[in-house]
């Protein structure tokens, strides 16, 4: 989709999609190895009281499921990132998808043929925990004038 | 360190990374794949004209290096973060550190065992580029009043 095929308030679902135990270790102890992370057990005795994903792992596998999910010509273009937050952790297991919406859009003088568009992006598991949302500026191919 | 050993301005450099070719290309088959992360010779007829890693790669790595480089009491729990900006691309074979400063800090009337200290980060490659900043809130311990 090109620029003027998106309007404010458009939604996106994306499938489901199950995190496992394995992988929320495999990337803990590659990018955030610290016990609430990599070590179910001692997890128990941490600020989380429980084992859960990085943060980082849960914007991974939500970067995942934006490359399916938001149709934008070309691919995926991201410009940054406001308010990302985890309002909730991410528990191996859990199966995940995305809530996404439309909630700005603007062009550049600078720049005729790309323009952006914000989305608010939730991620949500299946008893509707909300584990991670934020709000991606990305770049959207505009229509030839 | 506890929130009291802490104050605005401080600043805490990590150690020398290199980020390969290979972790580039496992990373975006994995998390985020696109021809411009996932595929040297596609990339060059994208966007960004070049192979260049995720911009969650990027966060990633740098969660690592945050690990090893902040020195929290208990871990590095955030509370979420503003404004995650990637100014130029990550290449492979770029060699990164991090540059990280203490931009605010406040406690809570509510929980008076933790504070929360927001952080300038930035990830910086061996020419100087800047391939991403965020401020993370990050909660940190208090002492024993």
């Amino acid at each position: 989709m090109l620029y003027e095929d998106f309007t404010v308030g458009m939604k996106f679902r994306s499938r489901d999609m199950v995190v496992s135990l394995e992988d929320v270790i495999a990337f803990a102890k590659a990018f955030d190895p610290q016990p609430f992370h990599t070590d179910p057990e001692a997890a128990k005795a941490t600020f989380f009281k429980e084992h859960v994903a990085s943060g980082w792992h849960t914007s991974a596998v939500t970067m995942r499921l934006i490359t399916e999910s938001l149709p934008v010509a070309g691919g995926i273009v991201g410009a940054g990132v406001d308010e990302l937050r985890w309002p909730t952790a991410l528990r191996p297991g859990d199966t995940i998808h995305l809530e996404s919406e439309v909630v700005e859009m603007r062009t550049f003088k600078s720049r005729t043929d790309t323009g952006l568009v914000k989305f608010l992006v939730k991620t949500v598991a299946q008893d509707g925990r909300v584990v991670q949302s934020m709000m991606p500026n990305v770049f959207v191919p505009r229509a030839a004038a």
